[in-house]
């Protein structure tokens, strides 16, 4: 990342919501935490523009130059992630219409992204912003908007350009969309476009399949439109990102399903995204974890976390060390930085409860004293943690589709996509075996030793040839249940499954159902008594070994996980899901030491992650995600800990304090 | 049944929904099956007429020559159920404004059955149909519509059909319609018929039932008006039936609150149903036979299931066993035939996972292979099994009324009227005590040397002094609380409760509780210690004999169940709901006993049900209705047991395996 | 309250609602019972005025000359509160467009009380039916409407009058209010008038909290508005009333968000209001002695129970001695009378299980004969009991910006502000320490000893300086979690907290989180082990006295309960939410000691409250709020137990039957 001589410290700043003045004082207690770059802008565009085409930049001006002066440097955001009133009054479509009606003004991400006067107004007001703020020395970089999605617009204006988008499709050819989504079920058959029913009464997950994936297309078109705009003005130096987030279950939890990341991510320099997470007594790191790994492999490259909680909502207030906890668990994961949001407590409106370093008081808190220790120990060690290069041996391959067509047909016990995903991301995890994330146009799996298939639901034919060519090759692939049932418009494959790849697995299946707690048995240690639950398929073997049957009086002679031999390589099914962490565990860690992978002398709580530094040295970080001060035995080289600056011997005792870590360089 | 003479056995089929060629091997497949009936073209309108006025009769055409070279017979739908979006794109207030406002296009039954446009449409594809199938020698016949249903349309035009309904019963007065319906209160009154506001907002339970009513007569009139028309094509050898359903709470349930299925069977020749149940260890056949007593009911007739689970959701996957244990038990019922919905898995859309005898391969599994030996049973056994008549001694009294009111009006605990009635049926189906089900208007009450009648919560006068004379003449009644307590308006009796009976009762309250769990005492055997629940009437006896009173601090000196001599007969009265299926069935059997009705000497899940057939003999079904083998002592005369072909004599012990069966024809 | 001669017993009577010609019995009835007061003509517009400007008085005429021939006082209601049929055909727009749209006609209290059709219509009927009873000798009073709330009016006109009002409140000023409100957060600023949203959208807290404030305001112009049409025709003799009701949670439970309680009975005589409470075994009294306590403290004088149950929910049928302990309750707080909601209970429509004192066959019941003995010791102890001064030492301080506030920004565990309002006030009750209830524009802060203010989450800078020198001048406080954390308008201080009275409390937190189930330690007496739950601020004393702290291995280092002697006073901080009642009343305890207040040696079940009569005697109401015989030793001096007239000596011990009690009246 040439943009990054440092690693980034920083938090979003808003001094337009400030009840008094406090810029000159912000800037010194942001000095004092080491704070050396500050996010503006984003979302103040009814500041920005108070009145159409009445600009006002002295927000922007009082920033910038405190910030200058003071040796910050600056993020800038375009604002047009929330509308201001005015447009709303003047368009009042621009809000979109969705599956619940059109949406009232007030609530940020709300608009319809491809309205014309959405459009129209808010290139000016970018225009505007980015000729006034592009020379400015302290400018480091844009970010487009912010954690863009679709808002699930779906007016008449967005199911024209729908339909128009499968009239191409289909080159014109109502029989072939017909066919592909299988409408003539329950008559819904089109055959004259003009019959093109509301997309959002439709019941055909085919159809609403489709539907889905052009909403994320749009957002991916809406970016590279920012993109371009912001192209115009920016410096050389200056880099474009994103604020990419996850899907939210009151935190960053799994795959994003509203928006293509792989796609999305092609105008940005970097990949940018903010990861919240669970606090206290609920921290395991795994969030962090698992929005750093899938971020890095947006681009295959360091990333910036643009957000991430400080003192966050009231039940996430860090325990101490925790915040320190946090921030070099975002470093091991490849970030070259973080940022908070945001720096002050806003003192009215709607996020009053998502704190930031400050409260409302704007007094120094023991959360903001931590962060004072964590800004000195970046600026300190920055050129040993800057540009972590972290490689993987195995990689999850993650699809917004399969996502989608798991949520039209449902499983069982509410299990959903990123339960699954996250099933088996967290047994790696806890295992500190380390994983990227490829997408299903991803065409380098050869790279990994291991590939894991999480419900890969919807799979095109040509992604199965990819992995039956990639385990013919010597890969080894781990497959869950769901795998390839249908191809990429959701249509369930006629063929014997798993997705017609039989042989490859040696085991099929024509029958399932739901397990409510069907234990398995099997020698694989720590299958044995592990319940299914949400789903489970009716394996039969065809040449693969059983490694788990389910122990039932009628479903017992059906296999639950299966491992093949074929061509060079091995193909592993895993036909139920396994709520329980340690099952999951047990099968990931056998699949990968299958492939060869040998995971360190280590389980969660204690966690060890890193890569390799500019210098090319190993660099591993030590987490001690407990309440409790746990030790270990150095399983690395000769190193040195560069928090303290103590050399750690090979096998040498390490103690961790609750919520502590180390940071081991290797000689 | 004069179309049957032989037991059908079936499924749904959808040459339009087919992902590839398939017609030919899947007759073959069905053959193999026994299969000798099909259903078509239900819901497919959208290819029969995929434009207006657009007929295509290919998928017709080339089922009906296919199953008529197999030998197969065919019941054609009519297609009304489902509208194309054509219809919907042509005129959008085709589809029901309901509570929740207008549907959008994309779901099945989603139409106002009163539109104009819906109806002319639907017509002229009905007679293009019929026109083009009557001839074809292998259509024995044809279901009308399919589920019909209300679907809660109340828009402005069947809202104003609704207000003529209620000048014409009202005779024009509004006084006696305010009077009737006590919209005095909160000044609901209407004193034009202009001021008649919309029903859908109204809070008064009177106005609103009688709208309810009025919504099931659509549905009654809507299969009389698609009767007239079929009946203008069909050949006197072909048949017209309707698929009616029950109460749906993810399964097959209770009473229909949504169609008056005796006066809605009027133009059928016979009854046609739907059952589904759930499956696995939850396979009771409680369902099973309780859907088929109600279908046999309606017409005093044989009936036959036009559709019913094959692999069904995932969670009702049949263990092995259970396919047939289910086709035989709607045969002991009296049903002529079992048809599945489907022969083969949905590949797109909605119901995908709503397995049928297939899955998506289309390869041969284990449901299917066990569907063989069912059709091969019922060729072999036809003329023994079909047109089984059942004769019962006990019948239930149900109320679409009844329901409605106690749904404006609900108990505690969630208890619904369906859960009093499958209380009542389920203590009788467990003891083996067959029942069949009356409506309000039953004149044949004395049929029956015992009627139940579960929370009959409205009644008319004459119903009420119907079901006295019922016990003065000697027979038996046992009513439960809310019995008769508010007329046919839903308006409370002013009158000692219950029912203003008390003297046929012995017993009268004026108040009552919500009980929490109060315990009953009393010398009934299986009363003590039962817990009320959902609703507790404190009965004060004047005559009866108190068999169970309340055991608490404030409440225990009012009786919970009495029995009083009236005339000839004896009436009982349970004044609370008793969720415990033992205490329950303590009440049903010693009122049964009372009335001089003996069970055989078997308890679920051991399960004995049957008639006489075409040549009188009394045929006996035994089921095994667990997953353990289980044995009971022969209880009849000397008799053969039709699936293994051997005889069986008196107290012969017959040891069934799990969920099995055996059929007993006695000499 | 000079209308009353004497205790008014009565119930609401309908003969508008009535099946069957009931008048003269109900008279009768009515007699027998004692009842002296009736309340009629409330919700029933439509049967007064059947069609627009066509009247019928009928059942006025036919009520009141009953009433007057028996000797029972009327009190007449104006019958706005439910609009007929015809208002709503003519304006349909009269019906309240809300948050969830315009609803439909049929509910009561769904109009826009502002709408000038509803004024036109509601004035004219007023007039006309004031003009008709008002020189009827038995009519004593009137009220007006009934429970009138804003009903979430929002509409386009309201919110112009809301915009009009905030123009004005901000001198015109709309970069006062984008600063007062925060409307730079999201964009959400307004730079022009006309651009105003749609408030319904508005996720500003700040600026739907104003609405809110605007919309209780609608409520007091409403009631000014009626009173000033009554005060025209109302004889000398004749009082003016409402009947006010409390936040509902399936009963009266705390302070009504809705209704400024205080501002709104300005134009009244009295207070009136409605107090519903559980029943049975969840009679404890605490919901009486709240809404008591609330209704006198709004004039400071004493009230009228307009409404209370009678048999009730089927839940609520009382156990025997139930309702005469309830009545009793009533005056202990200074209520001058009871009546019940209502009569008869209702046969159609939809408060048919809402049951009265009869139920719907009119037939005399256990409920009723004990309503008789009510009447009767009604009207023997009139003079003894009437007029009751209650005199408290302590106060409770509410606000309806508070509760909106919270409301806003939730606690955790669902802990609402009525909540925290009532864990205080029941401590109090259960202990026997009388209390008042205060307003935030109360100026009597030294009436008391004790003020507590529980959550008040927004307090205006005058009210915390009131606050202040009430305790600088010898007063004590307590204060409870989130006070004074946001200015009126729920702009959050950006000072430290709490309130920025740092030094009156001797404490201050910057930080907060959510307990989750932490236990407290102290030496205070009952506190150590009781756990916190829904909200915990992280207090650092300086300078108060740390009564209880945290038992955490991370907070606790931070006190959960401090006293700080300030000036002549003590300031109480209590930093979490105590659900446990007997930690809240070691709480509430402690600091009632510090303010020198002894409360009676007794603890619910047994109650103790009463005051001193019009001659001027103690007169103590002792309750025996549960189901087992209780006895206690007379704490008052040489008395006489009205009831049984019978005298006691002091620690006399004096035994209460289950749910009874007894009456000493001081010498």
């Amino acid at each position: 990342m040439k943009h990054f001589p440092k690693l980034r410290y920083g938090a979003a700043y808003y001094d337009e919501y400030m009840p008094c003045e406090r810029l000159e004082k912000d800037v010194e207690m942001m000095r004092a935490a080491g704070i050396n770059t500050v996010r503006i802008a984003e979302s103040t565009w009814s500041t920005l523009e108070p009145q159409p085409g009445v600009f006002d930049f002295t927000h922007i001006d009082r920033a910038l130059c405190a910030m200058e002066k003071a040796g910050i440097d600056v993020i800038v955001g375009t604002p047009t992630y929330a509308i201001p009133a005015w447009l709303a009054a003047r368009h009042p479509d621009v809000l979109a219409m969705t599956q619940q009606g059109r949406g009232l003004y007030g609530h940020r991400q709300n608009m319809d992204i491809t309205h014309p006067a959405y459009r129209y107004y808010g290139e000016r007001v970018i225009r505007k912003l980015l000729e006034h703020v592009k020379d400015a020395p302290c400018v480091i970089g844009y970010q487009l908007d912010n954690e863009t999605k679709h808002y699930g617009t779906a007016g008449e204006s967005v199911q024209r350009q729908f339909v128009a988008h499968l009239k191409r499709r289909f080159n014109g050819s109502l029989e072939a969309m017909n066919k592909a989504f299988g409408l003539d079920y329950w008559s819904n058959r089109i055959d004259a476009w003009e019959d093109f029913p509301d997309v959002r009464g439709s019941i055909n997950a085919s159809l609403t399949g489709a539907f889905a994936r052009f909403q994320r297309e749009l957002v991916t078109e809406f970016l590279q439109w920012q993109a371009d705009i912001v192209n115009e003005y920016r410096r050389e130096d200056q880099f474009i990102t994103h604020n990419f987030d996850y899907d939210w279950r009151g935190y960053s939890f799994g795959v994003q399903p509203d928006v293509d990341h792989f796609a999305a991510c092609a105008p940005l320099d970097f990949a940018g995204v903010d990861i919240y997470h669970p606090s206290q007594d609920h921290l395991t790191g795994a969030e962090i974890a698992f929005g750093g790994d899938m971020s890095r492999s947006l681009k295959k490259d360091n990333f910036l976390v643009l957000e991430t909680e400080a003192q966050g909502f009231p039940q996430w207030l860090p325990y101490p060390g925790q915040l320190r906890l946090q921030a070099f668990s975002h470093l091991a994961s490849g970030a070259n930085g973080v940022m908070y949001w945001h720096w002050h407590s806003i003192h009215n409106s709607y996020e009053t409860y998502w704190k930031g370093l400050l409260s409302q008081d704007f007094a120094p808190n023991p959360t903001y004293q931590e962060a004072c220790t964590i800004g000195a120990d970046f600026a300190r060690l920055s050129d040993k943690l800057i540009d972590l290069k972290v490689e993987n041996r195995v990689a999850i391959l993650v699809s917004n589709e399969a996502l989608t067509g798991v949520k039209a047909f449902p499983m069982g016990d509410g299990v959903a996509y990123n339960d699954v995903v996250r099933g088996v991301y967290d047994a790696l995890y806890r295992q500190n075996i380390g994983c990227d994330f490829i997408g299903p146009e991803s065409t380098n799996l050869a790279d990994y030793d291991l590939l894991i298939a999480p419900a890969l639901y919807c799979a095109e034919d040509g992604l199965l040839q990819r992995l039956k060519s990639y385990v013919a090759d010597g890969g080894h692939l781990l497959a869950t249940f769901k795998f390839g049932f249908s191809d990429e418009e959701t249509k369930v494959r006629a063929a014997l499954q798993p997705a017609g790849l039989s042989e490859v697995f040696g085991a099929s299946y024509s029958q399932f159902t739901l397990p409510g707690g069907v234990p398995l048995e099997g020698e694989l240690p720590g299958i044995s008594g592990a319940k299914a639950a949400g789903w489970m398929e009716l394996l039969t073997p065809c040449g693969a070994q059983v490694l788990a049957s389910y122990a039932h009086p009628f479903w017992g002679s059906y296999a639950a996980l299966t491992r093949n031999a074929y061509g060079r390589g091995a193909a592993w099914y895993l036909g139920c899901y396994l709520p329980e962490g340690e099952a999951m565990e047990a099968v990931a860690l056998a699949a990968a030491k299958d492939a060869g992978i040998a995971p360190p002398p280590l389980h969660f709580p204690l966690i060890a992650r890193g890569g390799r530094n500019r210098a090319g040295k190993a660099v591993r970080y030590l987490f001690n995600y407990s309440g409790l001060r746990r030790s270990l035995h150095w399983f690395g080289g000769p190193a040195t800990e560069l928090v303290g600056g103590k050399p750690i011997a090979p096998e040498e005792e390490i103690s961790l304090p609750p919520w502590g870590l180390a940071i081991l360089e290797e000689a």
